[in-house]
């Protein structure tokens, strides 16, 4: 790998650390980035509480605004260290990027939207990344499978939910009316699905003694039809399970990608371990 | 097809459209007919709303009217088209469809009654034939099945449920009394419900050591017992699964019927594909 | 069987009607007596709801007690008819029917103690005999194995619950304090059960930043372990089914016993068809 | 085992009170312990009822003082019997013993603390010692294995639970706003876990339509992702279960450890029933 390295220019350098988590440098990078997405979340959430805004706001309007810098210069860099940008720019972690980034920007224009910076969450997925816990989910997928298999079939139990929640609602704004909450159908609806979840918040709540006796019935349908996703996901996930129980028994071990690397050139992240060269492109990886 | 065609009077041609969704101007109608039936739930919901109705009174009003015309040609046109009318009328989707568009008249007698129009949502069922998901349920149908084969023990499980509620809902009464909004045992019961299916409204809440003492029972117990159907859908589910992957291997794919063709005599509508004559009347299907 | 009637007694016949299900005398009695049972249950509902007891007071009082006359008949001719009455009175339905007569007559000395006739919702329990669920409970018996066999496990898993809501519960009396709701120990510890059953009422809530940040980790616990439970008795459910489908394979049909004849002399009921003296005692059966 | 008692020291005769359940002044001492934890808690609890303490405060406080010197005399005991210490010190039961004592000495500096000493509850785990429970938990130990087998993907789980509950929160603190309940981000965040885990308090709850639009999205989100936790562990167990049904058939009954007795010198309690020596150490242990 050394002989590879000598040739390297600080494009390649960067790429290596900013995409790619196999070098100390690279791990680094990875979890100050996570450290800082971390950072910047509770800031906005502590300026959100009157009280610590009152005190400490220029410390917490500082803070966030060297994350937002930081955020910005890794935006440019990683559109900079990749061959081919656009490609980045447009995938699922290029938006996220860019939407993590901007909101700081727009609220010299709308104040208020600074707010949406906690759509830096969502850049915590990269942890996965660092814990390598793709091994324990990439290797089996069963849960994505289970989840895939029932789709329709959770799909149309979802559409059902939604059917009653109207009819339901509808009764229930004819039969309370608008003195005792059920103000509108729209509300109703809210009302009946609030109720079937077995959420209960009781900011409404029946007061005739009709109301009360049809929403014993919504609540032992929602009661009883929670069962049935359960059901279905148990059961997919039971046979999945078994399955690849079964392939184990008859294949060798299947081999898992833990390598983190990433062609600069076409973004591809496939690689194996003792790959030289894009298996995509053909670019040199070192 | 087309030497079929030659033959068609407008009535057959408009029994194609009106109950098959296999030609170009059969799927339109239904598409139609469910964009026009989601408008009418919308508009009534909105109608609801106080403020909403008082801005735009007069154009949700002949929104309304204009799609419950159109459902009333609809009506008449498909017990027109049909040669047996009387088989339509009584059938499942007949009295929905008719459910479903007298309410506006009958809004003329009585007031507020126009609000029963989101009965429309029912029709919505309409649109697993469009999907053709019938593909995704009816092949397997393990889910019915599971529910089917499980439907005593659940019925038995919701009887102690109804018997448990009404001993602890009075036992409650007797220890809450009027002046803890335990005015009465039905109501106590429908509050008991309410507790053992976690809702949880906190409209009415125990306020005695006793009471919150025999509370506790009753949600540990409710929380416990939501382990029972799901743990007989799952179990059930999975052993339908399993029969019919088992069976898989033994047989060749069974014949899925994705036809929409409705016999325009006798109503039938489990035709196959190349089908020219109804199974069941010897009818001409085209 | 003809033979063996003309030497019966009237209590042997009355013995038939009252404790068996087979002759339509018998069967005639067991549906008036769920219907009785049902229209008292009622009836001590509707007198507990004030308007109601206002304007029918006299003939919900005149039903009741005619109801509760009938009902202590009964009692006294069933421990008549029966050979060794005791046995009778000390069994669990003895001891029931019993309880579901008293109250009345109690509620001469203590007012309100006439509530308790609810208790007669627990008669209901006769319905099994009736609809001979018992073809379908009985045969196989699997839900109350699975319950049976996971009754350690989930003995454990309630006692995990109770020490965590004793524990949490002193920790939120300690950061929330009486300004807050949470008013002693014992009151935060329902309300700690409260929550981790996910029914959630909202009479009390936390109100400080470290007390509702105490609570997320009591919902995300309590959403997390009701999947033990449900895993528990879906898991044991599913293992006794496909036991029992292995043992059909290898056996043939169980015989089930659906005779309702009791002995009229040692109370036992679990003959077979053609038994014609009591299995147990020797006693003639018809 | 009477030649090994006689020449047994105090020292070693306490440790086999103290530490072990096998003789009857072992059982009676762990009996002993557990009822007079339990009396604490009790007792605790009734002091923190404001009216029951106004009357009672002396005798309560009483009644603590003797339980925790009790519980202080023991952990002593504890101490001196056991030939190395530190060993005991450090452990979880050493460490549990010291908390469940200190927190009545520590509140005569800091008011209120001693409500700590609910912590006692922890050590009612040791129930399990004495009810020979491992039987049924040690010998399988499925639900354990279940637990660690998914631990992974609940913990993925939890996280994306975490992820989008900040996402959500601070979505609805900026549709909501300070006016409805929704003061700060990190407040909408707590409503948002309320109502992902259908608890729903309801002391915070939407009031706008785009609100509870929202939360109607959250609603059946939390409602359908509930399925996953509870089909993992049913999944894992069943399968656990099966893997053990499997062994049983081709190994004989494992040897299962139901002896409590603990090496003085080394803390080991692994030991056979007829061991008469520390299978570790060496060590006499009778």
């Amino acid at each position: 790998m050394n002989t590879a390295n000598q040739t390297k220019t600080w494009k390649e350098k960067l790429h290596e650390i900013i995409y790619e988590a196999d070098t100390p440098s690279g791990k680094l990078f990875d979890v100050v980035l996570l450290v800082l997405i971390l950072a910047s979340i509770v800031l906005v959430m502590l300026e959100s509480v009157k009280n610590i805004d009152a005190k400490y706001h220029n410390a917490l309007y500082i803070g966030e605004w060297i994350i937002t810098i930081f955020f910005s210069i890794e935006y440019i860099l990683r559109i900079i260290t990749v061959k081919k940008p656009f490609k980045y720019i447009f995938s699922f972690y290029g938006i996220l990027d860019l939407l993590s980034t901007i909101p700081m920007y727009i609220s010299f224009v709308f104040a208020g939207s600074h707010a949406l910076v906690t759509l830096r969450a969502l850049r915590l997925l990269r942890v996965f990344r660092i814990l390598k816990l793709a091994r324990y989910l990439g290797a089996s997928n069963q849960l994505r499978d289970s989840i895939i298999a029932s789709r329709v079939k959770i799909l149309v139990f979802l559409f059902a939910v939604l059917v009653s929640s109207v009819i339901f609602g509808t009764i229930m704004y004819l039969v309370e009316g608008e003195e005792n909450g059920f103000t509108n159908i729209p509300k109703s609806v809210y009302w009946c699905i609030v109720t079937l979840t077995t959420v209960g918040f009781g900011d409404i709540a029946p007061q005739t003694a009709l109301g009360q006796f049809i929403t014993t019935i919504i609540m032992i349908l929602g009661y009883g039809i929670i069962a049935v996703p359960t059901g279905i996901v148990s059961a997919e996930y039971s046979r999945n399970m078994k399955k690849s129980d079964d392939e184990k028994l008859k294949t060798t071990e299947p081999k898992i990608n833990l390598n983190t690397q990433r062609c600069s050139n076409c973004h591809e992240n496939n690689h194996d371990d003792d790959a030289y060269f894009c298996k995509v492109c053909g670019n040199n990886l070192h």
